[in-house]
């Protein structure tokens, strides 16, 4: 834009060019993503005319009125500069790139090439003593002496160019001028970038989904809050750490829907969790059958004292019944005869629900109000949120209302439910959601996934969107799932566990395979949305134990808490897949190969990205299997593999260049 | 940003997000290239939350002062949306994208959804009634009339619903209502872009290069401005229409090079054009041995006679011996002895040229002056500017010289010369050069081919940079031309001159194929910029024919003389290259077929990306060779080729779908 360019004003005497920063999202219309802790990798295109030596840092603050800091930055190749920031505070900060022509350096590296061509002048050496000397006044006593004494040396007729020379190139005095370096003309990136830091929580986590009313044990009897708090320790011993309730409101009556989504509710009914709003309040009130306040705090402390954190579902819409309809009727659109529009998505009506409507006069009102649902649950002690069909409310709603809630409890972390459009799933995720839900779910061939995991990861996706994977939800049982028996469960429970940091299941029916579908549609039969079910955990053929055993194996592993930096290697056969992860420092590595058939044994020969596993070419290494058990000696990339979908369906290999120790962690 | 961001005003109503407006070049900051009458194509993705109809439109402002105008967008995948805008003026433009929630359309689109569902309520009418009701006071007569008839029967409880809903879907109505709507809650893309508009020279130009002073045709004799004159008929007959002369100004004695760039001249050595400056003037002055302004003049309209254009070199440089020198010795860096620094580029020493400081505390001054020396000829008639090494400029001199000379001067083209790091060449590029020279010079492998031109025509690089393709230089003589033969030439030619626009070369080095290099370097032996060459044009083996026909089929074919048009086709031959182009329309269609070995003949097949060629799949077409003559029957995507590089190194293949006509261009 002609409004930032600086070159309006002739005869500017700044040359570098500063372009493409990164992570940004947008060029910096919104904040990207990061976790405290972890460091964050700035790159920049960085140019200038002619040849000279540049130098670059990267200007970071940590909060809005915190201290700037400096972080040099290194050139990698062609023109790309790279530096680490490791944030240690939540919330928003600010960076920038800095660069400038650095004048003593580029005379060093002159001086070393015409050293290597024996053509030094001495007048060479005179020209050094002067780039020095504006350096003096820019350093403290002892390096101000140092400086003085060099220049001297420099400038000595009696002293031999050897020992110039030896002066000249000493790192002692190239780590004096690289700080002193005046910087002069230095250009700034045009855009200040913005970096939200979320907490470890918002990195790696593992959700476990459950209906509170199906909690009892006692069948066909309502569960409670109460009794949820009985199943903590069993969803603790499986190493989840978020549990994440449907809603937990009052339910409207009129048009409730019955069993099977059916149009009529029956007395007994007990309608859906998602239409939210009677008689007895709305989104911040509890449906009177599962418990009190009281009670919702006993359930919060009891998942603390097991290690799990509650999630609450936040969906934003309402019965006919809701107190909202009587109280704020301006906030729904308004059909002409008066009535209230309900949802619709033609030639389907939802006449138990009402959208709000964000073109609402009183749009104001109504943000305010959405955020004090979230405001309430967080006094509550609620910090995280799975928040319901978001894309079916603003955008700017969203960006404002996850922006102030994040500005004064940095510490939140909101789930985006969008199954819809990749563009909408992402402007979601740009606009503030610190997790999304994934097309996982429907990925299943090697190719898809591949493609979609690196679009996911390799992209600048990467900067903004933080998948969350569910091999299932109370909405959605694939066919895979349906039909694929226990090695498809196995299956897409590993790949959801390690190819993304973040994943969950919709737990009792995952753990127990419950895998009847309303025929010809992915759906539940006799689905829990719409009815209250009983979960018995002590089946024989429950998934309980495999399910902890993959959790304890991501506990234990920092690698499958990344997320950038998943590969995929080649394997000469389609239905394997192979992926390794590695954690920040690339010490701990895991390679994963998944037999995607779940029904016959498939074999194939690697040929492994070495690098990517940190394995030296032509190298013996060893990998043992933290899922099926066994440990392997591989050489080189090309290496067999066979799977069983019915014995295992997956490796989960620890790669490591050296034999083991005794002190390896063993999950089994 | 959080300055650029409207949602910190709580409750707006605008729920479009427009994102990725394109072309834009590093999201506005500078503006995107286009031709003249030439559609630029406009992208953006527009998301909405939920699930209503949008509406799009690109608004255009022709210059700095013109009247805004609107054309609409269409929807083409993936949220998408695209519209094609036609520039008439040259100069800068700009524009940006609105887009709008349309309840119109939305209704329709819902109530033709409910009667295939056979699911429209009495409640449907009326609410479209009063979409439209809405709209009438935004119209004029008779469409104000229709609109209130339509709200009528719509409103009608005696009319059959089946008459309203004929009503509702009319076309004439939608021409109504998209014209019509209050673009409530409109949203506007955060940037708005610039595109500099260029003549059509500058999408579609052929280059000669040849040194004035070796015009003559006595050997020995020093050409001058006249004797060019006399080499422009057969400039022109080969089909150019840009004359590239290297500078024309007074050459500087001191440290004057001699032949093969020896360091001492002898007297009767020229010296290189490229040591501008001497006791007889500097940049604003010409060579007294080449002419006079007279006989300059003299030139420019010979070559308008032929249909030529002239470009001058611009290289910003002295020698020693430059009156700059003396009356602005600020304007050069000095080293401690008060001598001014030389060029270096440790260890080679260039002591007979003085660069410019572009940190110089008069850098005003010296912008300013260096600006005047394209004003001078530009006064004099040029329009065609060839600069050379840019890239030891500044890049805020040239982004603030070719914005004002471009903005005083928009037929103005100026030619990047810089052979450096692509991101430097990129940033020249996007600072203001309308053509850049390419790495085309030295790609020559079909695999590193194809990646070249795919990154400079299928990415956002296409945006800014117009690459004009040369197999020679004065400077460049690579080991393809030195040793592979005419059959080399030919495909060196046929290369340059269809994968892009623009191409060009050394003219009498190539017409003649002077390939004697010194000894282990990609150089001219006895190199025409440090001695006088005679150059004989009706040698037996000139290319000149060769040349003149394959300039006769670019200007005769639209397809050429375009560049992101480009793909590449697979053929099961890694020494054959296959690629075609078509015009904006799709209608013509050249496909080339190039044998990268200039030894032996290769055969392959070709699997065509029939959709790229405009050919039904599975149909039978022409192809017919434009350049070596011959008429092919082709079917389907597998097609056998065989080219005998001694006989014709490639195909030149004007497609067709149909049978041709007598009407047909033959340039041979």
């Amino acid at each position: 834009m002609a409004s930032e360019d600086v070159t309006q004003h002739v005869g500017t005497r700044e040359r570098v060019s500063i372009q493409r920063v990164r992570p940004a999202v947008l060029d910096g219309r919104h904040p990207a993503k990061a976790i405290v802790g972890m460091p964050i990798e700035v790159r920049a295109d960085i140019v200038c005319d002619s040849h000279e030596v540049l130098a670059a840092v990267v200007r970071f603050q940590a909060g809005d009125a915190g201290a700037w800091t400096e972080t040099p930055m290194r050139h990698v190749i062609n023109d790309v500069w790279t530096a680490e920031v490791v944030p240690e505070e939540l919330g928003t900060h600010r960076f920038t790139v800095e660069a400038w022509v650095d004048h003593v350096a580029t005379w060093r590296r002159d001086l070393m090439k015409k050293i290597d061509a024996d053509t030094v002048e001495p007048l060479d050496m005179a020209t050094g003593a002067q780039l020095l000397e504006a350096l003096v006044d820019r350093v403290d006593e002892p390096r101000r002496q140092r400086l003085e004494s060099t220049i001297a040396t420099l400038n000595d007729e009696k002293i031999a160019v050897t020992t110039k020379v030896d002066v000249a190139m000493s790192s002692e005095l190239a780590a004096i001028t690289g700080d002193a370096a005046p910087r002069e003309h230095k250009v700034r990136f045009r855009h200040l970038l913005e970096v939200r830091v979320d907490r470890a929580r918002a990195g790696f986590s593992s959700w476990y989904e459950l209906f509170p009313r199906s909690t009892s044990t006692e069948p066909g009897t309502h569960g409670t809050l109460r009794t949820t708090i009985d199943r903590l320790k069993h969803v603790a011993e499986m190493g989840f750490d978020v549990l994440y309730l449907p809603p937990i409101h009052p339910i409207g009556v009129s048009h409730r829907k019955g069993r099977n989504n059916s149009v009529t509710a029956g007395p007994e009914d007990p309608g859906s969790p998602w239409a939210i709003g009677g008689a007895e309040g709305g989104h911040k009130s509890i449906h009177p059958e599962l418990g009190t306040m009281e009670d919702f705090h006993a359930l919060v402390a009891a998942c603390g004292d097991h290690g799990l954190e509650l999630a609450l579902d936040i969906a934003f819409q309402c019965t006919p019944d809701h107190p909202y309809v009587t109280e704020h009727p301006e906030w729904f659109k308004h059909r002409p005869d008066g009535t209230i529009q309900y949802a619709e998505n033609p030639p389907k009506k939802y006449q138990d629900i009402y959208p709000f409507d964000f073109e609402t006069e009183d749009a104001e009102g109504l943000w305010k109000e959405l955020k004090s649902v979230f405001d309430f649950w967080i006094e509550q002690g609620v910090r995280i949120f799975r928040v319901d069909n978001p894309h079916t409310k603003s955008f700017p709603f969203w960006e404002w209302c996850i922006g102030e809630l994040t500005r004064e409890h940095p510490e939140c972390i909101f789930l985006s439910e969008a199954f819809t459009r990749p563009k909408v799933m992402y402007e979601l995720a740009m606009r503030g959601f610190t997790h999304s839900y994934t097309y996982f779910t429907w990925r299943r061939y090697k190719q898809e996934i591949e493609a979609y995991y690196t679009e996911l990861f390799q992209t600048d996706v990467a900067d903004f969107f933080r998948p969350n994977s569910w091999p299932n939800t109370p909405d959605i049982l694939t066919d895979q799932l349906q039909f694929g028996g226990r090695p498809m469960y196995v299956q897409r429970l590993v790949l959801a566990a390690t190819l993304t940091a973040n994943y969950g299941m919709y737990g009792p029916a995952f753990e127990l395979m419950w895998s009847e579908a309303r025929p010809g549609a992915e759906e539940y039969l006799d689905n829990e949305k719409y009815e209250i079910k009983t979960w018995d955990a002590d089946q024989p053929h429950s998934l309980a134990e495999m399910i902890g055993l993959v959790n304890r194996i991501r506990h234990a592993h920092p690698a499958l808490q990344q997320d950038r930096t998943l590969r995929f290697h080649e394997i000469d056969n389609d239905q394997l897949l192979a992926y390794s992860k590695t954690d920040a420092s690339g010490e701990d590595v895991i390679l994963v190969i998944v037999n995607l058939d779940a029904q016959w044994q498939q074999s194939g020969l690697t040929w492994l990205d070495l690098e990517a596993l940190g394995i030296a070419e032509d190298a013996t290494f060893e990998v043992r299997d933290l899922f099926g058990g066994g440990t392997f000696t591989w050489h080189g990339r090309s290496n067999y593999v066979e799977l069983n979908p019915h014995v295992t369906p997956a490796h989960i290999f620890h790669v490591r260049a050296h034999p083991r120790t005794e002190h390896d962690f063993d999950p089994q």
